[in-house]
């Protein structure tokens, strides 16, 4: 029972700057559309979280991809994985969500219906549950933009912490799969690229690939998102202060990618992924590591840094060059 | 030791797309700005947070404020306050923050600098920690705006749970202060009104005021925003299926905010306030909880909703008015 009539917000309808207002649109849009596709007991102020653990990890990322939709997934896939990836490259099990829209006055109604789906079969195949959220709307640019930030929280499943100080000499670097998919995938769109097999984006959640990882002592892991194969090695290397050797054939590429990026003008170490990762781990366990993930391959090594801690790179001719990280912008909204 | 060199990220300079590439300016940005301000341990992929309670209150709010910086506050204190707000509202004393930070293209660094500055004494003052973030950048349009979420995790400080559920009929309603000062500082910096006596926002962490409210078995707790105390009179009469009866008399308004109210034909009941909040409690306690929050007042009591639950407000004159929640959009972007 309530005394505002129920109202149906129709398909065709758009967001309006009521809807942000914390008024009778909010509560419409939050019973509408949030709670039937989150969670019936969806909280707008706080959720409260049954978890008995110690150790939690808590992660935060906002998207702002453009276009929303893309082929391989949208903005609502995106949100949620790259989340949860980001607590799985922490050794966590993701568990709960919260999940904030900024949306512009003038955004489509169904698209937003359509995003809210994709997160919530997201969350559901990954056993996370959306528990509270937030909403803002601001004035109209093109109609057309949303951002969504989602904040996860898991809980810890090593013992020993996965953290970049933990990498040791001899330790071996693995690449859980080819690279450049998610870049390209928006890129190819957004140039309207065409390709006989449409080029799909690599997203897709991490956790269930790097559990297996755990007892083989991986010392780090890392999603290869904004920045690529490249920023990410070279990150690792200056923080653990090690040099990193990686061999440039190991490195899978395909061949929609490798078009793409020549036709681009790109380097596809550089292109962001959203379904890619690297695990550092002690050698004996490199072999192990590569059964357990198909379409994996061990790309290089860890020896100690002589002078400054670097990461180089080893092509088929055997001649070497140093991988920077990403400077200036190459894909801009891309995740 | 770095492989790049030390760059200054200076005063004048703006934010550009490079900032949110994920490579060599966005480290910069993490390392000169945020990791100083914030935590020297700021983790940008996910922090290990060491909790040991099982009662975790999890809230998320996303910031839009505009004007960015007003008497009062600014987005940085509003950001803060606002997410630990919600902690408090649910019983919960605030432990962890994550802060995402979506910047336009443009931005200007020392406003990024004084917003990040803000945040972080904010977060200091109430012994709470940022732990994780996240950056991206979109296209300029004014090239003056910056969106926030932060996210909040706290420990339940309450024994029975703080829900719209419990309130009983024979509470009494409890408001912290007089309302309308935040929206109306707003509103009176974007149409340029003037007062003797400058209009400050009301913007202030509450678990201070409300934690000695919870050995008096407050049943509800509901901070003041957007849509105001009528709206917030409203939805807790029709969560808890109870009819609401409050003394508009009862109800403080200042004489800056009643004038700019008046200027401007709004409803102070409506406008948003970012310090202010309803405590419905047992009757008994009522004076006790009076006597602990400097210029609170009892506004009015809880009875049975006889048809459907409602809030009814009852004038100087005797008449009475049913409360409605706010429809359409008074103010955009007020928080």
């Amino acid at each position: 029972m309530t005394l505002s009539c129920p109202t149906i917000i129709e398909e065709d309808q758009v967001i309006t700057l009521a809807h942000g207002s914390g008024g009778k649109k909010t509560s419409e849009l939050i019973e509408k559309i949030f709670v039937p596709a989150f969670c019936n007991d969806l909280h707008h102020d706080g959720a409260l979280l049954n978890i008995s653990a110690q150790q939690i990890v808590m992660t935060t990322d906002s998207y702002v991809v453009q276009p929303l939709f893309f082929p391989g997934g949208d903005i609502g896939k995106l949100a949620v994985t790259g989340t949860l990836n980001d607590l799985a490259m922490c050794g966590a099990k993701p568990s709960y969500l919260s999940c904030s829209f900024i949306i512009e006055e003038g955004f489509l109604i169904k698209d937003l219906k359509r995003i809210v789906a994709s997160m919530q079969r997201e969350a559901a195949e990954n056993g996370v549950q959306i528990v509270t959220g937030d909403t803002k709307v601001i004035e109209r640019q093109t109609g057309s933009n949303i951002f969504i930030n989602t904040t996860g929280i898991g809980i810890s499943r090593v013992k020993q912490p996965i953290h970049p100080h933990q990498i040791q000499k001899g330790d071996v670097i693995l690449l859980s799969g080819d690279v450049g998919r998610h870049g390209m995938a928006i890129m190819a769109m957004r140039e309207n690229l065409e390709f006989t097999r449409p080029l799909l984006s690599d997203c897709c959640p991490l956790f269930p690939q790097v559990e297996p990882l755990f007892p083989l002592e991986v010392h780090c892991l890392r999603d290869l998102t904004r920045g690529g194969l490249a920023t990410a090695l070279v990150e690792l290397a200056e923080s653990s202060t090690m040099e990193f050797r990686v061999s440039e054939e190991a490195i899978p590429v395909s061949q929609p990618v490798a078009s793409a990026c020549e036709i681009l003008g790109l380097d596809p170490l550089y292109v962001a992924n959203e379904g890619r990762f690297i695990a550092i781990l002690p050698a004996q366990n490199g072999q192990k590591a590569l059964e357990l993930i198909d379409g994996s391959t061990l790309i290089g090594e860890v020896v100690e840094a002589k002078g400054a801690p670097r990461a180089i790179l080893k092509n088929g001719f055997g001649t070497h060059r140093f991988l920077y990280r990403m400077v200036g912008e190459q894909l801009p909204r891309i995740c």
